[in-house]
């Protein structure tokens, strides 16, 4: 199937060199970066090492003739893979490129939260209208198969609640304050050498992050029409190394925890006490989420949150899975 | 859709318990015991109360002109739900009615390791020949979707090795035996006890049942040609209290771990050294599996292995695909 590829970033690169294993049966038909695009003659594909030579020579990945908007409504492909980073407040331009794309039939794969987090009701809506398929596993706990897990994995069961651990920089720094009693300052300027911090890591820090994937769950999975204000938010930015020693006397440790209570419309990100044997403990960067189902009882999912060909795995699990229900080419 | 039910066990209890909600959207045309087989009228479902009613009264669910050979074969249905005790020698009876079943054209979904792990490419052939599903979540750590994990979450990862806690009985005794200090006499005592072992337990406790499972992953997952005599087994019964405080000194413990490597054709089943903050070192009955994989990293699914209607949820996250799949009743 033909892929028109937004974003050549990092999980662009990703995604461009996991697909570059023919068995998967995806070629890149168009591709485009922030200022530029470039699409494949009729009947071939993007070779794409020129497309980063091209990039790293001149900062553009092809002419200005196409951008990105004019692929999606214009470039022939099957799939857009929208990974482009994420705008939290108006989730543009992907947001728009996802509607065009979708209301052209076309299938859409994205690892971007924004427009998952602000639109979904909408773009689902919409992918249903053109019988397309919208899929975004890469966009909550990375390369972690959650969203399958939970609309299909456990298919049928109603879920009492979800507790998850969704952003990998809090827990590194929660980590770290447990386990050196770091000071919060401390932990955060050592995940910040090691690059698991941004320079302003704000929206990680104050549970922004956590609460966007939470929004996500709730609305794609769980069926809620929630937005990101009904999200209960405390950050971990106030946490003392003190907080943690306590918590250590009683055997139990501090953890950033989103959590989902789909039958009270009930959502919160914030700081909570947890055992330490609890599945969800999880040390360094790692993501994990413990849905407590009817059925199934509860069951812990865990793994890296983040990374570049973790997110490009999620993808491919997305586009194995486009190819599975719509591909016939 | 039309279930035929094989097993009116406590799993086949489960199951009923389970579809009873019409929101599934299945009904049970056909089931059988060990002993006797009923098959609704016509157009018409069975009242499973009215046959648990039977049962109770007579010891048999329906009378002897039916069996389950024959509703295999004569009744009518969709799907073959197949939920009786596993015979880990021959597969059988199961074996031959799944078989038939297939040979139908009709979808098989199954929670018996028998079967599955000595036929499996057999069964699948025979599927794919008549156009029909063949599912089996149930067979392994219970209400884990580690199989849908695995094929469908994970689609396109490299499975570079894969470490589980398939036996829930073993983790038990184990984490008795690390926590209390419990000899192997005494902690196997508590989970017979408990109802978490069997009267004979020397499937579980000798690394045979981990072992079954691990054959079933590793040819309906990972392609390989596997039996059992391939899993290299050594069980719990010799280990001592002391081996355990021995671990505890340098922050490990010991589990019962399964594990695949799919490139060497390696399978083995043991009691192995694990330091006790590995996502896999779980406690109680509880499953757990960690995959090492190209793309994703390592993921760890964690749950409850076994169960009546945890094992019925995994039957009926099967059923739930099967429909989406094939379903247009």
């Amino acid at each position: 199937m033909k892929i028109a590829l937004l974003g050549l970033g990092s999980v662009g690169r990703g995604v461009v060199q996991v697909l570059s294993n023919p068995a998967y049966g995806f070629v890149i038909t168009a591709a485009a970066d922030s200022k530029s695009g470039v699409v494949a003659q009729q009947g071939k594909s993007l070779d794409m090492d020129e497309v980063f030579a091209h990039k790293a020579a001149t900062g553009k990945c092809g002419d200005t003739a196409w951008n990105a908007e004019r692929i999606v409504t214009e470039a022939e492909y099957d799939i857009l893979v929208e990974v482009t980073p994420t705008n939290a407040q108006t989730g543009e331009p992907a947001l728009s490129h996802i509607r065009a794309a979708l209301a052209r039939g076309k299938h859409v794969v994205t690892s971007n939260k924004g427009p998952v987090s602000i639109a979904y009701p909408e773009l689902a809506h919409l992918a249903t209208e053109h019988n397309a398929a919208f899929l975004f596993e890469g966009t909550v706990a990375g390369a972690v198969p959650i969203i399958n897990g939970l609309v299909h994995g456990l298919a049928g069961n109603k879920v009492h609640q979800l507790f998850g651990i969704l952003n990998g920089t809090c827990n590194y720094i929660l980590t770290r304050m447990e386990e050196e009693g770091l000071t919060y300052a401390q932990a955060l300027d050592e995940a910040r050498d090691l690059g698991y911090a941004e320079a302003d890591p704000t929206y990680d820090v104050n549970g922004t992050d956590a609460a966007i994937k939470l929004v996500i769950l709730a609305n794609a999975v769980f069926g809620m029409e929630v937005t990101l204000d009904d999200v209960i938010r405390i950050g971990i930015d106030r946490l003392t190394p003190d907080a943690l020693r306590m918590a250590g006397t009683t055997n139990h440790t501090i953890r950033l925890i989103a959590s989902i209570h789909p039958g009270k419309r009930l959502l919160e990100v914030s700081p909570r006490l947890i055992p330490k044997d609890h599945p969800l403990v999880v040390e360094g960067t790692l993501n994990a989420v413990t849905v407590e189902t009817e059925l199934a009882g509860p069951i812990t999912f865990i793994g890296r949150g983040a990374g570049s060909v973790e997110t490009a795995s999620a993808v491919l699990a997305d586009l194995l899975a486009v190819k599975e229900r719509y591909g016939r080419t």
